[in-house]
Formats: C-alpha cells, structure tokens, sequence
C-alpha cells in the first residue's frame, strides 16, 4: 500500500525520534554507506559513522518535541521526499532548545532511508 | 567553472536573500513550472504562483539574517544539492523571528533552479 508524501513524513518523524529518544544506537538502519548526516555543522558519512556519531553525543535523557513537519516530493519522477522538521530538543532537564532538521528520504523497496540529514540547532 | 555545493549553496542564499529583501518580485527566474513552496505551511506550486505568495506577503521592510547554511549533495551521481538555512526574520522593526528555511537546487545549464522550497518560522 503507497502512503502519500505526508503520511510517509510523519510516520517516518515518529519513528525517527521515538528511537532516538529511547536508544539511538538503533537508528543504524535507517542509513546506507552514501547516507550523509550534518550535524551542527560536522560531516559524517555512511551509516557507521553517523550512528557513532549520534551514540556518541553527551545527552543523558533526550526528548524532541516535534512543532512542525513539512514534506515535499523530491523530484517529478521518484518517490523521494524532502522533510523538514521544527521543533525542541530537551536534553537532560535543560531548557528545551529550538532545532531544524532535514531529511532526505528514498525508497528502498517497500521502504525508505535517509540519504541527506541536516540538523541545527536554531536557537 | 564548477564549484563545490558548499561553495554554490552560500552564493545561492545569499543572492536570494538579498533579493527577497530589496525586490521579491524578481524571485521567479530561480523557479519553474514544477517548483514547490511550503511556506508556513501553505503550498504553492510553479514559479508564478510562488512569486504571487512571496510578493503577496504583509512585509514591508524586510530583512533576513542568515545565521547558518548546511549543504548537502541530494543525490549520488547528480549536481543536485540541498541546503537547510537557519537564521532570523526582521520584518517591520518588529523583533526578530527564528526561521528554518530548506531549497532543493537543481542544475540547470550553467546554473541551477529551486525545486523544493519550505520555510517555517522556529519561533
């Protein structure tokens, strides 16, 4: 059954930050050896260094409050989608602090994986 | 000449800016038929409709401060790239509004065109 481009964004987001939030060294699969992830303004490459990257991030407890998520198709013809999530990330009881991120989502059989995946802090 | 997509991605934010800020109606050449915007939350698709909704908006003096730019290549083989820009709207001497913004650039010739386009305020 296809899902259309929102439906995709949003269940994709849920899953995405419900695994970080309670182990993050699950999100591995979501990423392949070409997948890029930007992270505050470091590179990483390949679906290895990126969950390393993100295991390896100083947060104890860590929650994303979703605000806004807004999707695109990607291109006139493939079924790859463009998202765009606003929201705030509370880490450890701190105050919560304001985040953009982006991913770009292919389809991979029945499927998607992260290709492209930005994340700032917008504060 | 070519140049890196980091390197394309400063360029192309600052030219768009600077003419959203000093005249949004000539906006329109950076989009085609198929182009999308999101803005808010509200979709617009091809270049005339897209420059009707940014000419459109209640602004009068308006000004975006980038505060940073991320790009990524969108796909393995093409010179398609994706940038996430965080930074702040100054509308009217109001205070300043967080804004997340992400363009899907798409070569075209010597140049390249925005096939995606979505902002949100992060405020």
């Amino acid at each position: 059954m296809s899902v259309d481009f929102n439906t995709l964004a949003k269940q994709f987001c849920e899953f995405y930050y419900q695994t970080f939030d309670t182990d993050r060294s699950q999100l591995g699969n979501l990423y392949r050896d070409h997948s890029m992830l930007t992270f505050t303004g470091t590179q990483h490459q390949g679906a290895q260094a990126i969950v390393e990257k993100l295991v390896g991030l100083p947060f104890g407890q860590v929650r994303h409050k979703i605000s806004d998520i807004d999707a695109q198709p990607a291109s006139a013809q493939g079924g790859d989608v463009i998202v765009l999530v606003t929201g705030e990330l509370c880490v450890d009881g701190d105050n919560p602090l304001p985040y953009a991120q982006v991913f770009h989502l292919i389809p991979d059989g029945s499927s998607y994986y992260v290709f492209n995946d930005i994340f700032r802090l917008n504060a």
